[in-house]
């Protein structure tokens, strides 16, 4: 098993970043800006690229604190199995957004490239909350020209 | 164990890339303006942030295709016994940059951070050759504000 993780201090409440992890407004500013059915525990978001894009079940919520989706459906095939975490830590002005993307069977040139890309997406993300502005999908900041 | 992959694709040829991780000039241009020591298989790269840095230990060679390094002192006490490894894979118009920093001991918040970090700069590699310029340190993207 291999995973990815990241770590990213937003100038932002615990309050604001939770709400850019669980609503589809919220996950409209950062990650792509097709996405639907954010909600509860149960709810089955659909994110989605051009068409195409994967399913996450949200498995838990803490307000404020955690959040965690397992990846739901066939789409992309590497994805099954794997799981996605946001861990919220507040320290002075900053809070912390510790992520992790578990569970990938090995480290392969695809999950080598979507390691690099949830870091642009987290960044993205602190954009959005610092700035008013991040780079979802279909701004988002290229690492490749496939 | 935990390990850091990361993957990115530039427009720019082997022996260019190759050059950029395997000089002092090359090096400056994307993850920190003060490096000292590149060299031949055996040579210590001396890699300074504010006058304070890791060194690494050229390990292994093979022209326009891999570098590895292997951490040398004790600063960051985490990275003790790590490595680093780029591959180089040219395909049609671009090279792409498989990176992996292994054999940290744990996925700790630190190892997060750096794995964001390496994404920056590997990023920052990425403008360098594509743009003309990077953004080594101090010149480098913040994720947080410690």
């Amino acid at each position: 098993m291999a995973d990815i993780n990241h770590r990213v201090g937003i100038k932002s409440s615990p309050e604001a970043i939770y709400e850019a992890l669980t609503t589809d407004a919220g996950l409209a500013k950062w990650w792509t800006n097709d996405v639907s059915g954010a909600g509860d525990v149960g709810s089955i978001i659909e994110f989605r690229f051009n068409g195409g894009g994967p399913d996450f079940i949200v498995k838990e919520l803490i307000p404020n604190k955690t959040v965690c989706w397992q990846h739901s459906g066939c789409i992309p095939d590497p994805w099954i199995g794997t799981e996605i975490l946001f861990r919220l830590e507040a320290e002075k002005e900053q809070t912390f957004v510790r992520f992790t993307h578990s569970n990938w069977k090995e480290a392969t040139n695809f999950m080598a490239h979507c390691s690099t890309k949830w870091a642009v997406f987290l960044i993205s993300l602190k954009d959005s909350l610092e700035l008013g502005t991040g780079t979802p999908f279909p701004n988002d900041v290229q690492i490749d020209h496939s």
